[in-house]
């Protein structure tokens, strides 16, 4: 995307390019017919869960000026508007910890004013979300998203890792306060004797624990040995929510002689109990807010408007990363614009803002290719197998499929060469095939197995519809009349459930890789570059890689120092947004310009015109290489394949000339090679499967350590 | 073993044997150094854990006639004793949960006469114990250990599995009534309000799943990908005992009003306060007893002589697997004999006795082969650097490598062919590495890797002394002088300790392989064919497997429902004896021969001339393939490769010539052939290295699909 100013613009071109994919985003979505439930689910407990204990943060600290009814009514509200007019229907949006903090702040301030105070307090918030729309208008206007490219991957994943952070503290936090007296309650209910608060400590343990435990098994279940396919699916695809029940059922467990009050559970007024809808009409006190404050507004409103900025175009941009290889545009002006609109009317109302929020989004992307990935491997098994019955020779094999293949693309006026992905592997197979006279001969399970090789013909793509994201958002308005129900969950389960998240969101974080690498024994650093791997794991100098993921940690935690300082913690947004020009013009001055874009690779860096194929290309490969039943590893294809130019090289090479000085056979190799007679056997390890790449990996890195 | 029923005939045979070998026994334990300290500290924890608590529990059941000062004292006697002038010293000795249950028994017949009651109790037992080694002494002098080979895996692994199920039975008991009452207990004391037993019994959740996760992930340590290598070996030797302490020091943590006794620990007297030592002078009051149940006695001798006949033999059995590869002689004959008088003392002392155990026996074993790798590898690493650096020839290097391993076998009569293992993988790497023409040229890094081929060439061996035997049963001697500070231990970690005993028990045993087999989705089955596997999986069709496992678990369920019934639980023994005729006259009439020598592969039913050598080149072979960073999954080996005859010819073959009817290249090999040229890259993954059987394996097994 260019760098260009000019009002509107920018603006006008996300419209455009959105508005001719504007059907196809229902069509789609409607195609995908019932799984779409998958991604759906995920995502709204992912996004809701959060969404309502933040609620119960904000309840305390504002003492019951705003509840979970009112975060999850803003996270509906914004969530069903931006999913039918807003830009990228990828994004998520929700009222995210950032915001929270802010209207602590806020709060804090207003309740001493004695002009202001906490009867007030939501009007004047009203007004600060008028400045802070009128802000953001003009940001969008003015084409600020243009630079979003410079939100290179180093702010961007250190943003998220923060957010993981936070998460993890909150999770933390909250598993002692479980041990401790909660505010607002009456302190001589049994529940609250000392004895008894030790209990539910220790019961809080056992469900968080047992909730993040299996809540991260069940995310693996696709490679599990044991159950039938379809029940590993399912388990994959729903075993999260899954386990909130399970838990929150074992909460249930201990009946005799426990008082009621064990575990605690969510608190939080049903929307039909008295105070609780006093926020809807706050705009007709707006007028009561002293001008003086009115104008003061304007010093929050930049604040929150930086944030969100910030914040909005980082999970955008997280949730279209290059190796999702979307077909459709990205559109940051407009959803700014938008976002601009939503924030004045959640002003209005009275309910705190919602903005684009990391990790779900990404989160929300990554649900989504598994779920394309589904789609497209049914339809194309079963025409396999047709052709298979048929028994047609391989080339006619593959011709069927790649026409199915195009068949299930979205006809788009600027789209992709489509379908290059299986198009390039045929060839290479074909051509391979053909070497071993295999290409006329009527094709069998034994040449082609149906189930196992499909998979390594589709390259990654993500169902990108708005259904998903629309559904999610009417779910989490459910949950505010669900209310009662969502009450019965023990408040340890969602200390345990934000553990998960911030874990989940660690993976594909390279920024995370990196400092696992550093504590990687240097024995053991092959294993890693056995993997699908970073490029920067061969062309970087490992005292390179130290310096800088110390600089970044270093910076990172000072971003996290920051929250913890009371009012200056409001802060924090410009600091990370300081790390751009930072990036930009300070870093080069230390480390090599190869260096830095190997270690931050962004697309902005990259020749547009070979970034596409040579990406797409990369994708197919890995897919090819990497994954097996149905999306098991798909995670790792997504999570692992940032801006790999090189690797997309170098394994074509190596798989077509031994390359003598790489594979200088070592004596292994003189042992293993019988082995060459039956590989079949080595499909099933995912580590394994990426053989290509692992031969020139290794081979390169050890050339590196050698010279 | 021929079946010979000559008298002493078994018993001047195995001490023929075992004399041999005797003063090396020592001298090379002491040769060991400080390293013989890991399985040493490893089995006392694994001995002295459940000894203790098996203490607790006949506390409770015989209100205090018997401590766990009793039984760590007969467990450390009978030890110290076996391993200095027992027969297989790898044997390890200790009260077992049957002999609980027996002594249990006899205490509730003898506590009601009137003429007998709990003060002539331990009188009674020791004229039991007198009758019992009697009993044994006739068993051991007749040779009724030759018939021990009948002792198939059937019966081995069914006991062994039973033994599995008490230890998780008792853990799981022991977690329920960590919520209710303690008998013995003043019910007036704060730590039994309800509240507080609901607080503790949730703790006692918290720190039993802490130690037992924990304990699994530290035996993984080896394979790690952070921390230097020694410190990795460290957790993994170690790690257990220290993450016993980790979470006793855990349990430290809740003090603020805490009530004492919240955790519930270990509760037991000391040696020196009154009435721990009354059943020292129990010899004296023996003649009290009358006549009539003197003769009585005899009816439960017999029970415990079939116990402790079965029950050591298979110890020792399980101790002595063939993949061990041990160099020593058995012992079964003159061990029987020695623990009837082993039976006689306790019983003179007023102490229950001792006997083998399972699974500390084979896990001794095993933690013993993995020391003997350890000493092999790094005399071998040094020897391979030297040459290196002298940059001989690759057939030099292997002549020195083969020259050291030589020197460091211990040079007895009867041994096999030694090195063996070396010598022929040596000619197998050789002659490849002459094909490719490396032979002559000088050896470096790149051809061969001293750290990682080095794995590869080491065979199965078995640091077989006395040392490490003597040391333990010394510390489980101190410990009853510690039992003050063994009284910190909450009885929470015991059971987390008791579950992690069952779990570490259950690979390798091929009835549970099986189980777990039985519930692997067909399309995964292939996932366990690419791993070390029974041959029984390629050669028995699976609905053999199926019916034979059924049976199986129906008499595992058989046995288990015996131990619960009151008096007649004294009979599971028999039960278990009967299996042996059971598996030779009734189970031949509806499983093929050749099915039931593959499902329950048994030395006596190989011809034993290749039995021993196949097997060796077997393991060396399986080394060769699987075993990577010293031992890491030396677990595997040892536990997956039993009687694998078929295997040890098929990869040779098959990696000398290839065989197209099972090699015939398939769509995906197609795809990546280009791998060939880097295999080395290929070498991390664990299941990764045994491509050749893979090959083969998977081969095979389509067939068998496709026919």
């Amino acid at each position: 995307m260019e760098e260009t100013f000019v009002p509107f613009r920018g603006i006008k071109n996300d419209l455009k390019g959105r508005l001719l994919c504007y059907k196809q985003d229902w069509t789609g979505g409607l195609r995908a017919g019932i799984r779409i439930l998958a991604p759906t689910t995920y995502i709204f407990f992912a996004s809701a869960i959060p969404v309502i204990s933040f609620g119960e943060q904000l309840e305390r600290n504002t003492n019951g000026s705003l509840t979970a009814v009112q975060t999850l009514a803003s996270t509906s509200l914004c969530g069903i508007i931006h999913s039918i007019v807003g830009g990228q229907p990828l994004l998520i949006l929700g009222v995210a910890e950032p915001t929270v903090l802010m209207y602590t702040f806020m709060f804090n301030f207003a309740k001493d004013r004695k002009d202001l105070g906490q009867e007030l307090f939501l009007a004047w918030t009203g007004w600060v979300c008028m400045w802070t729309a009128l802000l953001l208008f003009l940001l969008a206007v003015l084409g600020a998203c243009s630079i979003i490219n410079r939100f290179t991957r180093v702010a961007g994943e250190l943003f998220g890792l923060l957010i993981a952070m936070l998460f993890m503290q909150q999770a933390i936090r909250g598993l002692v306060e479980e041990f401790g007296i909660p505010e607002r309650e009456n302190l001589n209910q049994t529940a609250l004797q000392p004895s008894w608060r030790f209990g539910n400590g220790m019961f809080a343990l056992v469900l968080s624990f047992g909730l993040l435990l299996t809540a991260l098994r069940s995310r693996k279940a696709r490679s599990w040995r044991y159950g039938t396919g379809w029940l590993r699916g399912l388990i994959t695809d729903y075993g999260v929510p899954f386990m909130v029940l399970v838990w929150t059922a074992v909460s249930y467990i201990p009946v005799n002689d426990v008082p009621r009050g064990i575990p605690r559970r969510l608190f939080s007024p049903n929307p039909w109990s008295p105070g609780a809808y006093s926020n809807w009409t706050v705009i007709k006190e707006m007028m009561n807010v002293p001008p003086l404050y009115i104008v003061g507004a304007f010093i929050p409103a930049t604040m929150i408007a930086v944030l969100y900025y910030f914040d909005h175009s980082v999970a955008s941009q997280l949730a279209q990363q290059k190796e999702f290889n979307l077909k459709k545009p990205a559109s940051y002006h407009y959803d700014l614009l938008l976002l601009g609109f939503l924030v004045m009317l959640c002003g209005l109302i009275g309910i705190p803002p919602s903005n684009g929020v990391i990790p779900q989004s990404p989160m929300h992307t990554k649900s989504l290719a598994t779920l394309k990935h589904q789609l497209l491997r049914n339809k194309l098994a079963s025409t396999a197998r047709n052709s298979i019955r048929k028994n047609s020779s391989l080339s006619d094999l593959y011709q069927s499929m790649k026409d199915t293949y195009n068949g299930m693309q979205t006809p788009l006026a600027y789209q992709l060469p489509s379908a290059l992905g299986l198009k390039e592997l045929k060839e290479s197979t074909v051509q391979l095939a053909s070497s071993a006279g295999y290409i006329d001969a009527p094709v069998d399970e034994t040449l082609f197995d149906v189930e196992k090789d499909i998979d390594d013909l589709l390259p990654i793509e993500v169902k990108e519809q708005r259904l998903s994201n629309l559904l999610q958002s009417l779910m989490a308005g459910c949950c505010v009349a669900a209310m009662p129900v969502l009450k019965k969950i023990p408040t340890s389960v969602l200390w345990g459930y934000f553990a998960f998240m911030a874990i989940e969101s660690l993976p594909g974080n390279q920024f995370w890789e990196r400092i696992l690498f550093l504590f990687t024994a240097p024995s053991r650093r092959y294993k890693v570059l056995e993997k699908n791997h970073e490029t920067f794991l061969e062309t970087v100098p490992f005292k390179t890689i130290v310096a800088f993921t110390m600089f970044q940690t270093a910076y990172l935690l000072l971003c996290f120092g920051l929250t913890w300082i009371p009012i200056a913690g409001v802060l924090f947004p410009l600091l990370i947004m300081l790390l751009v020009p930072v990036r930009q013009y300070f870093l080069p001055k230390f480390f090599k310009r190869a260096h830095l874009q190997d270690l931050d690779a962004a697309e902005y860096e990259e020749a547009p015109s070979i970034t596409l194929n040579l990406s797409l290309e990369d994708l197919d490969l890995q897919s090819r290489t990497t994954n097996i039943d149905g999306g098991e590893t798909l995670d790792e294809i997504i999570t692992r394949s940032r801006g790999e130019i090189r690797h997309t090289h170098s394994p074509k090479t190596s798989s077509l000339t031994p390359t003598p000085p790489e594979g200088s056979p070592r004596m292994s190799q003189l042992v293993f090679s019988p082995r060459l007679n039956g590989l079949r056997g080595e499909r099933s390890p995912p580590t394994e499967r990426t053989g290509l790449e692992t031969t020139q990996a290794s081979g390169r890195s050890f050339h590196g350590s050698s010279s």
